[in-house]
């Protein structure tokens, strides 16, 4: 297919730059029109690629998308997911070139959502386009199922999935929403960690307050914020929550070994993010810690006065995002409970808490044996000449959990980003090189199966 | 002059109405013409009340207005401060009416500005109006000096009184910036603690990262910041900054006393601010804290994401503003050196720390025996049949050392405010009783001296 994909590449590319110059921001409601033009966008490619029943089914958020291929008789059925909506573009000023307006600068194409996800779900459609095209046909049966909400944590689709278990029935499900180990070195992710996810709200007075007139007498909601968010964690890097490590397994020196395999250069990773140090949990590396360990991090805060200047206040209310990434046995829910009763325990003096859940997702393990996975390893080593690596992801894709739960069927982590591209952050971009590879990939994988 | 207050004092207020209606924000430079306009208007307004060699004068910053009648040959020279510029609106949706739309309710006035500063200014230039009209000459010889950047600490003030020693030069200042002990309880105050404010900038990566490849493998800048400050205050509610506390004075058992006459209600204050309980330093009482104690207080934080719902990021950078009440013979600048050494000493790993200074000013002390002062208790106790007392406030107006300093002069803090009246956050008002009593004090205390 290395042929056919070079000739149309050049029109893929223009295709998936228009996809990309919606701006469908989930979590932002200013942009629900767009998130819905990116639904329609969506279906328009499915059909545009060949595939029928498409629909844009609407949800109680923004709509999933569906379309198939059944005519592949005797051959198994793929179903392939990925989502069309992406992370908010701020802070926008750091930006090189507008986030929706994509640019294509030495071999990388720059926008909002280039990696993560619409430019590897594009990779689906265009891999079915072209064997269409080539072919007339598909070697295997296809559902695409293509969600809207992935970025604030599909909170529609576990419930159109368990509705529409006969409709989705699959004998795999395949997601391109994970990253090569480097440039060059394919990866076949086999864990992902869960996610648990909220908001800590600390008031104090009804008002802001005068510093010079209540200042030193009454509590202060910063000050209660940030003795809260310090006591969770300790000196030694490990999250000081009782209960918090409750069902994380002990590392056997298998995974240890395995884990160790995963390509990583202190050095250079320090001076690409111009890190002075790394940090973590005592007495397990960066592989490990970013991989098969629990976190807790404070993703924003956001108290009192913050324009221009100064205000001499004492400020009445301040409130912080809080995310965890979750591994093995680790409930979800008695972790979220565990840092509600550590919080109302080290409640400070005079301070108000409320603490409001946004999402939580069960940890994953795939095994890697299996031969929907081996043989995108096979299609894999085909196309790039070097045989993938089987890593454990340190994100989280909370619906994976739920698609090989309900459907029965193994999950294959198919990933063709690269760790390098700022996904979730500014200057987001992805190699257009694994673009035109991953076609490639996808149609072999298909062939093989 | 009860009946000629009450014969204008319509008129004034309506003019008063006027005044608070320029959003004069010296802190914030899209507020720059507001602030020229608001100068402009006092101008005038001195012009109106018979004073001559009227000047708005630049600066490097924002204007001072000046304005003086030296007619009363052998009498004493007073010389008035206040300020026309106010303190920011927001935040804004926590306001019944709008700041700049002065409205009376229950006998106050609200408005941005109404006790700090233009309601108390407007007494005095009200009172040499009324007594002008009344008797077409002053008991007393005035100058006005009136400043547009109190509320961003006066940067420019210091260097125009030592550059005009002599234009301004006096037998006394009067200020009219500070509050009533409580309704119906005037107050001459005798000490003002001094100011330092800063910000601390810490950053760690050059890029948000996604908090599940990265997280728990890097420094993360909310977390460190958090943990710098929270280090700042001990579990005994005192500052853990070494060398904070030199040159604060141990209060003597009499000091103690005077400060315990101050009325303070604990039960009322926690039901008005509603407010769970009180803190502060272990060992000092509510008084204490906030009128002779020095404090170290965050008045912001930002940092990371704060829009809507959730993004899964560790944030490159955050900051905190804070700001320093300081009291007896502590040196602003020795105290920024110590918290900066702090800071230095507890820097988190990765973590990369700024700090920038905003303002300082050294704490001030005023004897209450000076015939100055005890003229205008008088005047206060022939006006509200109570005699004044003399507390230590806990707020600062930097500018006051350097008056008493440079000038040489007694500094008479004449305050019409309430502690009440929401200085520096919403809703603030004015109670017009106290204007048009104020205006009759000044008046009754330029007659006396």
């Amino acid at each position: 297919m290395k042929e056919a994909v070079q000739l149309h590449k050049d029109q893929f590319i223009e295709e998936l730059k228009q996809y990309l110059s919606i701006p469908s921001i989930s979590s932002l409601s200013k942009h629900k029109e767009d998130v819905q033009r990116a639904a329609d966008w969506t279906a328009n490619a499915l059909k545009d690629a060949g595939m029928e029943n498409v629909e844009v089914i609407p949800t109680n958020g923004h709509p999933v998308v569906y379309g198939d291929y059944l005519h592949a008789e005797g051959k198994p059925t793929v179903l392939v997911y990925g989502h069309y909506d992406v992370q908010p573009e701020d802070p926008v000023d750091l930006w090189d070139t507008p986030p929706f307006d994509p640019v294509i600068r030495d071999g990388k194409l720059y926008a909002r959502g280039a990696t993560d996800d619409k430019g590897q779900l594009f990779i689906h459609i265009k891999a079915v386009d072209l064997l269409m095209k080539e072919e007339g046909e598909l070697p295997v049966n296809v559902k695409f199922v293509i969600e809207g909400e992935e970025e604030i944590a599909s909170p529609n689709l576990a419930p159109f999935i368990s509705e529409n278990e006969g409709k989705l029935a699959c004998d795999a499900v395949v997601i391109s929403d994970t990253s090569f180990s480097e440039k060059g070195q394919p990866a076949l992710c086999t864990s992902l960690r869960g996610a648990l996810a909220m908001e800590l709200t600390v008031s104090t007075a009804n008002s802001d307050l005068h510093s010079g007139t209540y200042g030193g007498g009454v509590p202060n909601s910063i000050h209660a914020l940030v003795q809260l968010l310090d006591s969770l964690h300790g000196k030694d890097g490990k999250i000081a929550v009782d209960g918090f490590y409750d069902g994380v397994p002990e590392p056997t020196e298998a995974l240890r070994n395995e884990v160790a395999e995963v390509p990583f250069n202190e050095e250079r990773t320090k001076q690409e993010l111009d890190l002075e140090d790394l940090y973590g949990e005592e007495g397990f590396t960066f592989q490990e810690r970013v991989g098969i360990r629990p976190t807790l991090e404070i993703n924003g805060i956001t108290g009192g006065f913050q324009g221009e200047g100064l205000k001499t206040i004492v400020p009445k209310q301040a409130s912080a995002k809080i995310s965890c990434r979750l591994v093995g046995e680790q409930d979800p829910q008695a972790v979220y409970e565990a840092i509600e009763n550590h919080i109302n325990k080290n409640k400070p003096v005079g301070a108000k808490v409320g603490l409001h859940q946004y999402i939580k997702a069960d940890p994953v393990a795939i095994d890697s044996q299996n031969s929907y996975i081996q043989a995108a390893a096979d299609a894999f080593e085909n196309v790039y000449d070097v045989r993938p690596l089987f890593p454990k992801e340190g994100g989280s894709i909370p619906i994976v959990e739920v698609f090989g739960r309900v459907l029965d069927a193994p999950v294959v982590l198919m990933g063709f980003g690269l760790p390098t591209e700022n996904l979730h952050a500014p200057n987001e971009h992805f190699h257009l090189e694994n673009f035109t590879k991953g076609i490639e990939t996808v149609c072999e994988y298909f062939k093989k199966l």
